[in-house]
Order: C-alpha cells, then structure tokens, then sequence
C-alpha cells in the first residue's frame, strides 16, 4: 500500500518540475495535487516551498476532507480548491493549478476561449470555459473552496473529461486528467491554445469556431472508442 | 538500392528532431515525410510516438496508395494528406506538418500570409494561401484525404516550388520543398514571417503587400537560374 | 561591521545577476542597491560597468547624502533616483530598476497597470502607478534626483510596501521591498503582470480591475498578521 | 598592416556570431562588415555561408569600389549597400543588416520608430527613420546599391552618428557605428525598442513621443563631451 502512495508522491513531484521547467509557473505560482481513490487520500504540494526545494517526502498527504493523512507541512493554499474538484469530478485522477500568461489573459478578460482550430480540438471538446465572479461573500468566507464550487456549477452540462480545464475569471487555470501528467500536458496545451486564440482574434476579430463535424472528427480520432491516432494498445 | 532508403530514414528522422528543436512542434503535433520517387516509396512518422522515441528504423515506409511497405507500426494519421501531395505535386520529395503557433494563428483566422517585405518574398513567391473549409461531407468521409485536395484544388495555378507553403482552414500549416530538409526550413521561415506579418498588421492595418518587381527580385534572386545568391555550384 | 556590508555588497550583486539572467536587464540597463539604515550607507552599482565583470568589491559605497563612502568606481548614474526614495520610503531596503519591456511599454504608453488578477493582488495591493512627466526645468536640473521626487509626489496617500514598484513616465520600472532580493521578485512579477495586463487589454478592452474584496483576500494571505500562505515561520 | 586587417576579420566574425547567439539573425538573414578606412579595404560576409561554417579566412576583403581585394569567395549580395553606406557616411567604422522581427515589422508597416522612451533615447537621438519604397526602375536596376542610396537620401539631414539605424522599407533593418561591436549592440537595442514601440503603440494609441528635452538629456549623457555615464576614460 505505501508503494502506490509513494509512486503517487513521485509523479506530483514531476508534475510540479514539469509546470516549471515548462514555464508554466515561476516562484510557488502553481500547485498540482494526484488522488488515490481507492484509499481517498489526495497529495499535494505543501504551501510556499519553491520547486527546487520539493522531494516526494515533502509532498502533503490529505483525505478528502482536507485533514491531513500524515507530515505536518502545511498544504498549498488552493486545497480546498482541488478538494470540491476531486469530489464532484470523479472520474479525474489528477489537477494542477498555473498561473500561465496566456491562460490568465483570457481568465482576466473574463473571455471563454473559443475552439479555433483542431490543436483545440484534439484535447478540448468545445470553448475553454470562464467561471462567474465570486460574489463578495464568497470571497470573505471560504475563499478557495467556493472557487471550487463555481467551477462545478460552471460544469453543469459539460463533462470534465471532454473539456479538462477551466479559467477561474480574475485569477488563472485549473487543469485536470485521469492522471497527474496528463493533468500536466492539458495545461501546456491550454497555455498554447490560449495563445493561438489571442492571435487569431487579432488578425480576425470575427473568427469563427470552427464547425461541429470538424471538432468532433479531432476529439474523436484521439479519444474514445473510435480514436485512430496512435498505435493500437498492445 | 536499401542504402537510400535508409538515408531517407536518416533524414525524415532529422526533420523530427529539428521541427521539435526549433520550437515548431510540441508532444507529437508535428510530422515530416520524404519520398523516394523511383521507388515510389513514401518513408514518414509512425503515429503518436514521442520525438526522441524515434529511431531511423521506427519511421514507416508506405507505397504511394498508402499501403505499408515494410514494418508493423501505424503511420501518422496524416499520411494520406502527405499521400495526396505527393501525387499531384510531382517535384516535391518532402512535407513537413507542424502546429506553429503564428502560422495556425492564421489559418484559424482564415487570412492568407500576404508578402509584405523581403524575407517572405525571399522563400514565397506570392502571399501564403489558406484553403477553403472542408465540407461536412469531406470531414465525415476520408477526412485527412480530403484535406490533401482541399490544398490541391487551392494551388491550382500556383507553381508549388515557387510557393512551398499552405494554410489549412481551422487547422495549421504543410510546407514543403524538393528535399525533407529544405522543408523544415520552409517551416521555420514561414513561423517567423507568420509572427512578422501579423505585426506589422497591428502596426499598420493598411499595409501594403510588396510591389511586384520587388517580389521578383528577392524570389529570383535566390531562385532559378538567373539566381545571384549564395557561392556559385561547384 | 564590516561583515554586514559585505554580505550587502554580495546581495547586490546577486541581484544584478538575477535580473540579467531572467531576461529583465541587458547590456547595463539596470541597477539594484541595498542600504544598511543603522550605519545610513547605500550599497549600489558602478556606472556602466558589464554585470558579467561586476564584483562585490566593484560595488559602489555611498552615503545617504551621495559622497562616496569607500572605493573610487563612479556609482549608478541613477543613484539620486535611489537615495531619495530610500529617504521618503524609510521602511524599504532595497531597490531594482529594470527596463523590461512590458513594464517598459506600459510607462511609454503613460498608463498605470490595473489590477486585473489575483496574480497581480498577490504582490500589488492595487494598481501600479504611473509618475506624471518632469518638467523641462525638471529634467534640465537634477534630473536624476527629480526622477525620484515624482515618484515620491505619485505615492502620496500610497503605502510603498503594498504597492512596491512605480512605473516612469517615458522611462521604466522602479521596484522595492524590504530587501534587495525581494525587490528583484517584485520586479519579475510586475514585468509579468505588465504581459498579462497587455493581453487582456487586447482581448477586452473593456476589462474591469478586481473586486477590492478579492484584491484584499490575495494580497492579505500572502502579507501582514492573518496571512494564512506558506508555512508557519518557526 | 596584414595584422590589423586579421583583427577585423576577426570583428567581423564575431559580430556574425553574436547576432545568431542573440536571436537577430537566423539561417544566413543578415551579414555584417567593418571598414579599415587608411586601407580602403572592407571585410564583409561571403554570401550563403551559415554562420557555423565562417572563419576569419572565409570573410571577403573588398575595396570600396566593390572589387575584391583578396580570396575567391563571392561577398554578400548585399555589399553594394554597405558600399553606399562607407562611401557616404564617413565616420562610421562597421555596419550590421539583419531581419530581426519587430524591426521587420515597423519597415513592413512603412512606419519610422518614434522615440517613445529613455531607452530608444539612450542611443537614438530621434526617431528610427523608414525609406521610401524604391521606384520599379531602382529594382530592376543595381537593386543592392539602390538600397544604400535611398537610406543616404533618408538621412539627408540626419547625423548619422546620432541615428545609428534605419528601417528599409518592406525589407529590415541597417545599423551601424564606429565599430562593428557597436553597431551590433545597436541592432540589439533596436530590435528591443521596436517591440516596446509596438506594444505601446498597442496600448495607447494616441501615445506622444518624449519631448525634446529628456530626449537630449538622456542621448547627451551618454554620447558626447558632457557625458557623465559609465566611468571616466583613463
């Protein structure tokens, strides 16, 4: 049992090494979190310890209601985030949090971004969306987790697996996966989209998405039953 | 006679490493393929495998029906786009596939890249073209196919050595050129006149294409048998 | 004693190496200083000197009044911009002016950067402003030391500590903090900042600062007594 | 005398290198040279040669006439302009042409660089002026040459020691200085400048160029007998 917790603890310290050396985060601007859903415990990063500075040890243990499973370093500030996201998405494996420009350009615009092209297509099954603005309340109370929440009510008709990010307006992406790396490889992609769509609204400022068939076509040949990229599983 | 095929292994290989080197290709959104034309062999990637997985023997070697000539791994799943290129561009030997971002920016945007200086009319004889959308029908049927004749059917009247370079609608750009090599550099050039030509349309929305005779000067100049560039052949 | 200052010659110097190596200041277009308030001396960069040639001893020794304190290099041309904020800004320990280019862009375009994220809230606690232009008379005279006098007169009713860096009219970024090194991340974060603010202008020009409630909640979990951010200090 | 003419060879490589190591030149896009003015002998690039494969024996030795002065490789085509260039501006002592993108951009857009800013004033006393278009004639005709004599006609008026840059329009960009190390440091900062230009032309469109004052002021305390900046000559 603790081989697969530590194998977990392993791959969130990738995660995090990848968003930085990537650069999808500088200094602590990111967190990625991995779920054992068998045992229910979430690890995490712990909060404000710069990536250099991680080792699997370090990593946070935590059940899903946010107490902590074992160590006593303090977890990322957005657990509560990833918590609410891990129980209402039960389907995903793994989250991680980026502050990536292009990302956070869109998300400060309060702008979902549109599926403009088949690089969209392949891992987004339609626009990239923006949550609602937290009401002040919900900023005085609990901050983080009610972030969480306006991403699920956001989600309400979209399944988390065909469209595995989103922009929390005002602050920046959430990305998630069946697991932590794939988790990792969405927000790199999110990042690139983000910048494509911001250039193709420039040079066109009436871009339109592009059409159902062709979105489907790209979604489909890399994911699901029918998917056709790649080669065969063995 | 296995000698030359396995050259061309050699250098569809280096086209991978240099597409992903130079920043034209992330994961496996990029492919290169090079034709043997007395052999009718087409050697290209294999489908969804990592750039530094790839080895000379892993590329796959197809016929020009798109038949598998040797080997047992999937071939890109854009080879029948390569496949229709080759057919109806008789001089070309290699195609090169990326998503780089500018050049996409375009094509999401629908725009052609007009020539607007030197650099652009030094390798494209004329603006970058951009195809019309597919139909339903065409995306729903033998979609990567149909997305070769779209490029084919917009050359008509367009000499595909002096314009070595296309836009597909919502999707990213083909170059291509009379050797694999040449092609990636192709790619390479139209990504930094993809990002020159969309900036001088933010400084300048008016601006002009290039005059002809200018055209002509830096494409010839480079190009043919008049050409003054470079040390003469030995 | 003397220990002290030279820990402080060596913190400068570390900081004109981090703002060349993240890409914030080229050729010797950047300064960074450090004062120690008990014996009132600045520590700041020779003038013109190559930062690769920098050394601790190279580093200049002033006093708060600008006579050299030790040494005979010709300190930072800027050097009067420095000692006037380190007399108005009595709580400050460091400074770093860069001219990186989207903070750049913003002091050209004499627009304060809104606050239109939590990134932004995380180290600004509200927008970032910018000095009204010097006068003829001003810039003819002790331009250097009038540079600062309007960055003194822009921050009245402005707390230095919450909102650390200013932006020049027509020239670049001032950064601060309670040390030198902070200062340094000020000034990656704000050039950062200065990019996504861009962006989000370009995709919504129209796009509204943060809620005070949110700017309030990002900056105070990382500063003052109820920050919650990090790990407990032991 | 073969000493010093072996010293600009070498200059002349390592300006070569330095505009690729820097970013401003990919491929063989740009070519520098510099000029022994008590010889009459300028050394310049030989055309096509990528810039791994130059040695200080690969560069061409020219007279001013533009007959060769020494070695069999074939110059750069664009010699004739640096030609023009020598001939018509009689202290400078090197000269660097690259397409570096922003600077590309503002010829392509037809627009000179207004001095937005301390930086653009720190080396250019002035706006970046742009060419006009040459006549169909002048193209057709000693097209290179042509070149260099509409940049002279541009600066009638203009010392061209304290404009060291001008934008060919459609084309890039030609800069120079006393050396051939300064006008790459030149072609740098220009490259630098012209993006900060075009992003605050982005975000004000209506944005003034410095006044006259600030712009003598930061130009004079660098260049000429009243400069204070770096430190005394000894």
């Amino acid at each position: 049992m603790a081989a697969t917790i530590e194998a977990l603890r392993r791959e969130v310290l990738a995660a995090h090494l990848a968003i930085f050396e990537r650069g999808l985060a500088r200094f602590t601007f990111g967190n990625a979190s991995a779920i054992d859903r068998e045992r229910g415990v979430v690890i995490i990063k712990p909060s404000g310890v710069p990536y250099h500075a991680l080792t699997p040890a370090k990593m946070v243990a935590c059940n899903l209601d946010g107490t902590l499973a074992s160590g006593s370093l303090r977890p990322s500030s957005d657990l509560p985030t990833h918590l609410v996201l891990y129980r209402a998405f039960a389907e995903i494996g793994g989250i991680v949090h980026t502050h990536s420009e292009a990302a956070v350009a869109w998300a400060q615009a309060g702008r979902e971004i549109p599926c403009f092209g088949t690089t969209h297509a392949d891992y987004f099954h339609g626009p990239v969306p923006v949550t609602e603005a937290l009401t002040t309340t919900d900023v005085a109370g609990a901050y983080e987790a009610n972030t969480g929440e306006s991403i699920v009510r956001r989600f309400q008709g979209i399944d988390p697996l065909r469209v595995p990010a989103v922009l929390v307006r005002s602050h920046a992406s959430f990305c998630w996966g069946p697991t932590v790396e794939q988790a990792v490889e969405c927000a790199e992609v999110l990042e690139m989209v983000a910048r494509m769509a911001r250039d193709t609204i420039a040079l066109n400022p009436e871009a339109e998405p592009i059409p159902a068939a062709l979105l489907d076509r790209h979604f489909l040949r890399k994911h699901g039953k029918d998917a056709y990229y790649g080669q065969p599983e063995r």
